[in-house]
């Protein structure tokens, strides 16, 4: 089997490590910095790997997903994350999975985001948000169904899988992965618009803005912008995880939505 | 065209002006009670109607959508409903509009709700409520995502046309009405787990309570369960707006949601 390895850059020991174990039993393909692109390799298909192992947090998973066009699996130190299925101590398990294809492919569909500055995809979502110095803005979300306005600091465009992130800190609700919708939740927004709103994935919205706002993708703020397009996205992503670790585990887990409490008083 | 009319007790008065302006130009098949039964008549398949028209509040809609099989108009004293596009004062406007049939059909789907003491339709919402003197409950949603834990007051499952009535008081988000997704909304939940779960409509959850709880739907107590089962229902209802009234006009006039605030400080 035919693996790449990116990693964040402050987990370069613990990542050797991880390369280290594979190698005797995989074919590393390329093993990386996560700041650095995808490997070029020109006429040569033997070189995609048919997996791809991110060695760091979930925002090293996200950026990978993006490099990459086979599955990807998250590895993470600590505590699992929603986009890390691994723990570092458990390469072992990991490389019997690979051995066995052992793995839940969790495939999750992305936004497309349009603007003056270029084309984005979202995984979690897009952010449009005003500087601090900057005065509250006036958004405007156009669909089929009509037109809303919101004055606030900025709006979050975000998918079923976004839903849990940044939306979620914003008051939003818990979308399950395969919900065919997507949502807007505005930040801190005036007369008490603080809801979400839940619009079918089919749906193209355009969103103008009253002044020049930072457009933050995925957490990397990728300029300034009056106008964005937002659609779902053509592309699927595949994460890869153990079959123990579903999206309910991780919300439970992560989030302690949803957890059993026992009433002797362990959980 | 063959019309009924059903009415709210209290609007008999205006029901009957309803009735006398509609029938100078259509054949009105029944004038009735909303309390009452959709009439029945064997072997006469020209006794259906093409339209009822529900004289009353948005709950008269609700109710009167249940009984019948064609579309239904909403016609309202006072403001616009979520269910009623039609005025007491625009009777001249929908004798116009059904002469040339000039609506916008807005279907929606329904929720099937199966429970020990029967099985109902929920247009809005199914609510699991323990009594003011229970102490609080323990629900179990189980569905194919896994299962999730609420220690609540009450539970609320609601369809997206619901999503503007009783979930948005308990906190939840505006769910567009063609989604295709239904929430979980809890009532008082401990440990913050305050927020809506979305579940793709093509999910058949299953619910357990700790205790026998009231199952309320639509507004309307049905019995006392400890176990429901829901899921979409292949029934769907269908609703005739005027085409000025979209759903984005009904939530922005009747909660203020997305509405335009001009800087001129008229709305």
């Amino acid at each position: 089997m035919k693996i790449g390895i990116f990693y964040r850059t402050d987990y370069v020991v613990p990542a050797k490590e991880v390369y280290e174990k594979l190698k005797s039993h995989f074919d590393i393909l390329f093993f990386k910095d996560s700041s650095e692109n995808f490997p070029e390799v020109v006429d040569d298909k033997t070189f995609e790997p048919q997996v791809v192992i991110s060695v760091g947090g979930d925002g090293t998973v996200l950026r990978v997903l993006k490099k990459v066009k086979c599955p990807v699996i998250g590895v993470k130190a600590g505590r699992l994350g929603f986009f890390s299925g691994y723990l570092l101590s458990e390469i072992d398990k990991l490389i019997e999975d690979l051995k066995n294809w052992n793995f839940v492919e969790d495939k999750r569909w992305i936004l497309r985001v349009e603007s003056q500055v270029g084309v984005f995809f979202a995984i979690n979502d897009a952010v449009l948000q005003k500087d601090v110095s900057q005065k509250i803005v006036d958004f405007t979300v156009e669909m089929t169904d009509g037109t809303f306005y919101y004055h606030a600091d900025g709006l979050v465009v975000s998918t079923p899988t976004g839903s849990s992130a940044y939306a979620l800190a914003l008051g939003g609700p818990i979308i399950l992965p395969n919900v065919e919708a997507f949502e807007i939740t505005p930040m801190a927004p005036q007369f008490l618009a603080t809801r979400s709103l839940v619009i079918p994935s089919t749906e193209k919205i355009k969103i103008t803005v009253s002044d020049m706002v930072s457009l933050v993708v995925d957490g990397d703020v990728v300029g300034k912008v009056k106008e964005v397009y937002v659609r779902k996205c053509s592309k699927v992503i595949t994460l890869l995880r153990p079959k123990s670790y579903d999206f309910s585990t991780s919300i439970k887990e992560k989030i302690g939505y949803g957890k059993r409490l026992l009433k002797n008083g362990s959980e």
